[in-house]
């Protein structure tokens, strides 16, 4: 078996700062720390980072897997305190600074715990088991197949109630995700369907949106809220606000608002909750399954431990949810977390953590998109080309920009798209037995 | 149950033409007759089109899969005669004009069966279930998980016998499909492995290939065959010429001239076989399970039937085992069966095929190619640039060929790749339960 213990590896008498998760704040917070006098070692179960902003590109075959995913270790090539494995972490031992991982023991000195969000379908199995997450490469791939399988289907289908079932979408979730994701299944109905699928017509094709709360992107400013509804209703989306869905069978969507859709196709983009392994204490977990952590991401009652991004809850009077689970958080809680742990190992002051919102962002189609910074708020053809221009700039690697350019110009002029292809053939069983298998 | 003939479906009195197979016979033959008299129905399990000569790439993390992929439907957005469905044909039955496949029974006036050729295991099941062939872009990212999964696993495998295994690779098959990869994983090895690979050592991995032929590119000149095996030998490719693998379970691959490899990477390149759905009788059938057909492409003993490309054996005395199984054959074929449906549903004279050979290429790595054109055969950078450019002219889809031009100038300059990613997490049973499912 596997085990890096601080001593035995490398005889360094650095300290060990191990960090669990590749995403926005693990990321951030390696590179950050290259010149301080620790080894780092990340560890992750996929060997790429994820550009989660894009992922709905990837499932409505706007873009290639590849392009929202960079290789983690071809980011650190030059960094030499720096080290990675591909691990899934079972448990966090505190007691002993060890991790319990399928590769094997592994020892820190500090940890963090970066391991982000996960969907949460709130306990409900029938649900989670018919209904299509989108929280990774894998699973957008998934949703792409799905999505093209069906309209395959549909062409075929000569019972019209079923045809009907597989040319309804649903799209779960009012917030970024669910709002760039129906604002794509409409431009599909729009744009695309007839073009490709002679034989199937947009009046056929509903997409639908269904919102816990009285608004959508509930996140933003209610300008925002209301033309994002208002681009959806004119590109015939079906909003239902002030809506929670009670079940779902794989054909009859249930709303507590009293409709029953028949579909084929539910998305869940409903909720998340932190991803985290087993091993912390009930008192060291806050509402929505995330670390308790003080102003400099300590989780409460340790010293040792760290979390960061999604999975922190960093609560105070004004704070009583904690931030929001946006890259930016994580990114900012890494960046300050490589600062604080040289001053903590220096026995320096440290420095809290305080979030500088930059603003925020939602595309919903060509052309448009809606966008809060402080007190401006704006949508439209503007709003939409600073979405491009940020996602472009934050996207890893370099060639990964030029792709995601070259397909967007692409997509843009062409009002089409290359990448509907189904690269996996897509069935709950085969779903299932691979989810099971990681 | 979803059924089309010729009369009930368009109440068209032109005659169907039925295409199986969207490679590049197959979509050549649909182009090229689109101002026919017909209804022409293309048929493929995929909804895209594989460009397999660069599928290699894919595998060895050097391109997205969608970059060698294009939408089917998408090729003929402008084609009025034309239909597509993704449908996988279980039979032919030739005596009733119809196709028995998973979508309903299918009836034409023209079948074309342009279905490729298959990974030829030779029979042996131990091999077809342990090897991994590489015929599709599921396929290759089977493999480019397998080679990424067993580099993680041998980082932290402290039994030196299975990290060394882990290590080592062996292609079988020494095509042209089996160099370009054995130059891929050299250069992996070479550029990459130590860079990102903190803890592996070039030295401990290992390359092989295996060729049953005396020399390597058999279909090329010697010369090519030469220089090919120069330039592997010196990348410390270990190749074996005359030798035939007996078995592989997994771990121990034996092979004839009695040299046993332990090995956890077995890329199967060694054979080809057409493939086809059943219905076809015994006395159509050549060698290598292919169809005989007369110089038109017509199928021995039929009217209405056709094959072009890999699946057709088209036998002549200057010609015993037919064409070589490479796509300008499978072009020109279709190209010209286009011409020839139409002189046959016309009565008129139709026109013999006679292929016309442009040349012949492979690539070893970098600056590395051969190249046979007529009387005319070079090797070196030269070739390897031909090489690129007739790969990316042949490209279908003009985004595909920018994305492959922004990857490869990226890779070349910064001698590594961005697209080193598991998106599939890859295990045996996994692959077995979907190629069954499929």
């Amino acid at each position: 078996m596997f085990t890096i213990s601080s001593r035995d590896k490398n005889q360094s008498s650095k300290p060990r700062v191990v960090i669990i998760g590749g995403g926005f704040g693990g990321l951030q917070l390696a590179k950050k720390i290259k010149n301080a006098p620790v080894d780092v070692l990340l560890l992750d179960k996929h060997n790429y980072h994820t550009f989660q902003p894009l992922l709905y590109q990837v499932a409505m075959g706007s873009l290639e897997a590849d392009s929202v995913g960079f290789p983690i270790r071809r980011i650190f090539i030059k960094q030499n305190n720096f080290s990675f494995n591909m691990a899934e972490v079972q448990k966090i031992n505190p007691e002993s600074n060890t991790l319990t991982t399928n590769i094997g023991t592994i020892y820190y000195d500090y940890l963090i715990v970066a391991t982000g969000a996960a969907t949460n379908f709130f306990g409900n199995e029938q649900i989670a088991h018919f209904a299509m997450p989108m929280k990774n490469i894998p699973e957008a791939l998934n949703l792409r197949s799905l999505v093209l399988q069906n309209l395959e289907t549909a062409l075929v289908t000569s019972d019209m109630k079923e045809k009907f079932a597989l040319m309804t979408f649903v799209v779960v979730g009012g917030g970024p995700t669910g709002v760039e994701l129906c604002g794509a299944l409409a431009e599909m109905r729009h744009l695309i369907l007839m073009k490709d699928y002679h034989g199937l017509s947009k009046y056929d094709m509903r997409v639908y949106l269904v919102e816990g709360r009285d608004r959508l992107l509930a996140a933003m400013s209610p300008q925002a809220s209301a033309k994002a509804k208002e681009f959806l209703v004119k590109d015939d989306v079906i909003i239902y606000n002030s809506a929670h869905v009670e079940s779902y069978d794989g054909y009859y969507l249930k709303i507590d608002n009293g409709k029953t859709i028949k579909t084929r196709n539910v998305i869940w983009a409903a909720g998340v909750k932190g991803e985290m392994p087993g091993g912390m204490p009930a008192e060291a977990i806050a509402k929505g399954n995330r670390l308790l952590v003080d102003e400099i991401n300590r989780v409460k009652g340790y010293n040792s431990v760290f979390a960061i991004g999604d999975v922190a809850a960093m609560i105070s009077d004004e704070l009583p949810n904690g931030h929001p689970g946006v890259a930016p958080v994580a990114m900012q809680q890494g960046k300050l977390l490589a600062k604080n742990l040289v001053h903590l190992i220096k026995g320096e002051p440290t420095q809290p953590f305080k979030y500088f919102d930059k603003g925020s962002l939602a595309t919903i189609g060509r052309n448009k998109a809606v966008a809060d910074f402080g007190k401006l708020h704006f949508q439209g053809f503007f709003a939409w080309l600073i979405w491009g221009v940020v996602h472009i700039i934050s996207l890893v690697g370099f060639a990964n920009k030029g792709v995601v350019l070259l397909r967007w110009a692409m997509n843009y002029f062409t009002k089409n798209s290359d990448n509907r292809l189904i690269v996996r053939y897509y069935n709950t069983e085969t779903r299932m037995a691979e989810s099971e298998s990681k």
